[in-house]
């Protein structure tokens, strides 16, 4: 007998047919002799139409008011949850952020889990009570509705998952798993049967949007894992069809590199020729934090003119005249030769926990990028990825070239 | 400096630019230097979709969950407002049935408040802030949210301004006030200034939908003051544009007669030559009640025939069908010589708090009908009331007749 937790997102709850559905796939775990408690996203644009509600009176609204109209989303969700499973023949009930309480800090909209009470849970459970929380939502110490923000119910999965001690954190999606690359862009890509917390994280961050990043972080310091898989079709968490996210060491068949990702609408912005004195980098990058761009990849280099030097650095690009604007409004920055902006690049990474212990990993990836004739325009590296900034033009031309020089078709066959 | 209630119906919020129009009305009244606590009700069409959302899962939904999916209509709705009173420049929050708390008893679906912790309410109210707070919704004592019944927010209001002893609660809905009768029927019909909870009482239940019965009721007990006004036009509460609902002995100038109702969508059921015994009357209503018929006028003759007696009743047109099946299968009026059904009735009533000291009231009545050649079915009066079942096509003309008989359109002299 396992305690799971089984999360249901937006597009698996979007009416009363796939919560249903969802409902059913419950049922069996808990006929298969399973502890579990549900999370559930608001249904399908549910959420969407509540923050436009909010942006319409004003968009400097007041958070904590945010927190009490977008909550409700997912408390609607529960609600009928709770109901489909009862019409099932199982004992459910809806539990609400308050209700519990998962008691988050005070940060509204964004507010960060500190506490969940799981004995009332852990009563209800071992009862075979099926318990529905409602995910995004928690409450502050003052008793207020607080949000995790976007995408939050990953988190109130994994978080809750943490707390009752569960043998698992099971994601339904709209996708079957985590792959070696974006299918639509690799036809030849593979469902990764087991990735590392950390690779993961790279994975996430880098594009890949199966799950949200601080849900990831969750699972790794907890060490429950957590297993994204499709609410479409017959099979339920328990026959292990998705992707599992665990820890390092118990994935005994490690490939070197686990997926390529790649994320189009970066943009390059080069200062070049300011200053090479120390702290050149915090006045650069200190108004633009400020001005909230989100900087990515930087990269110094020394400029072709004498004591100076050639920042370089990329932004998403809807963040691009934001940046400029900083830059420009920077009186700081006049010393500079020049601004040059390529809003043509994007990023393609290869990820692998394996490549900590492999040589050679970068060097593939440069010599199959070069003998595509592709041109590498920024490099950057952490322990399990190798970053490149490339022609956006390329990027498709490049995911499937690596994809193949790694061999990551191996992959469908494990799986 | 007054305490006000401010109620906000589903029309009257029913969109974004309607929620800061209302807000707008809050603004006013606070500039007065009123203190004010807002009670919305759900934008409209919403409690009606997620009522919907229940229904499709399951007819016989557990009504816990029903109250957890329903009771976020009106949550939407009290962070929205709060936030376009801060949008004008007021200090407002939310404040949800189980943070206020509002406890109920335990009859989820349709709850009754037992008690409003008005306390913390009071310390905000005093040093200026609007305490907005969502109808329809409260908490029970095991900490699960309950809602009050269909059209509850009109109660929630109510209750809440009576126990923070308000001075008045003003109701804001689709209409400008209570009217002598359906204006929509007589064009010359008059706005009533001033109405007695009795009154009130009569004409809600006879079906001039202006206010929930249970919210008269207790206004009736409490003594608040309830306002009925329209949310459109430029007036606010405070100027008392609307029809006030008070103490009969606040009303100075006391007409006879108050208003003209009438019920079209009524069935007459008669039940011929059932054994004149005692108990026969028990006999016959227990099974209908159980049943959930829900009988309205009843009269009994004695029959044409010795020793039996004829049992003449009303019930909703929607509930006739339920309620001959239930006579059919019921063996013991297999003894009934038959049963008679009307389908085409209607119930018009004369309401006036003034006809307890008047006399010839119930004979103008009579008269007025004659002398339109209207044949009257059956007769029912209370202390306050007269109510006569006639052929429904007449319904119109004689609502017309008996409003000029009464000389009703007095009162709009007075407004």
């Amino acid at each position: 007998m396992a305690l799971i937790v089984a999360k249901f997102g937006g597009t698996s709850v979007a009416d009363i047919q796939r919560i249903e559905n969802a409902a059913a796939k419950v049922v069996r775990e808990v006929e298969a002799g399973n502890k579990v408690a549900v999370v559930v996203s608001a249904m399908s644009g549910v959420t969407n139409q509540l923050v436009d509600y909010c942006t319409q009176i004003s968009p400097m609204h007041d958070v904590r008011e945010y927190d009490v109209v977008v909550s409700s989303g997912e408390q609607i969700t529960a609600g009928l949850m709770a109901m489909a499973l009862q019409k099932k023949g199982i004992t459910a009930r809806s539990w609400l952020g308050w209700q519990i309480p998962i008691l988050t800090n005070d940060v509204h909209g964004k507010a960060r889990i500190e506490d969940i009470d799981t004995e009332e849970l852990h009563k209800r459970l071992n009862a075979g009570e099926v318990a529905v929380v409602p995910g995004f939502q928690g409450v502050t110490k003052a008793g207020r509705i607080s949000t995790l923000g976007r995408g939050g119910s990953d988190t109130s999965a994994v978080a809750l998952a943490a707390a009752l001690e569960a043998d698992r954190c099971d994601i339904y999606t709209d996708v079957t798993g985590v792959f070696t690359a974006d299918p639509r862009v690799v036809p030849d890509a593979c469902k990764i049967p087991k990735i590392s917390y950390e690779e993961m994280l790279e994975l996430a961050s880098l594009g890949s949007k199966v799950l949200q990043t601080r849900s990831v972080e969750m699972g790794a310091k907890s060490g429950v894992p957590i297993q994204v898989l499709s609410s479409f079709g017959e099979h339920i968490g328990s026959d292990l069809k998705g992707t599992l996210v665990t820890r390092e060491e118990s994935i005994v068949e490690q490939e070197v590199v686990s997926g390529i990702a790649h994320n189009l609408g970066e943009a390059k912005i080069t200062v070049v020729g300011v200053k090479d004195v120390p702290g050149v980098a915090a006045r650069l990058f200190e108004p633009l934090a400020k001005a909230a761009v989100n900087v990515d990849m930087i990269v110094q280099n020394i400029s072709s003119n004498a004591g100076t030097t050639d920042m370089t650095f990329t932004v998403p690009r809807t963040d691009l005249q934001r940046a400029m604007k900083v830059l420009q409004e920077d009186t700081d920055f006049e010393e500079a030769l020049d601004i040059r902006v390529n809003e043509n690049v994007a990023k393609i990474s290869v990820v692998g926990i394996g490549m900590k212990s492999h040589a050679g990993v970068a060097n593939t990836m440069f010599k199959t990028l070069a003998a595509k004739g592709i041109n590498i325009e920024v490099i950057s590296t952490s322990e399990i990825k190798i970053s490149v900034l490339i022609d956006e033009d390329y990027a498709e031309l490049a995911v499937r070239a690596l994809h193949d020089a790694y061999g990551l078709e191996e992959y469908c066959k494990i799986a």
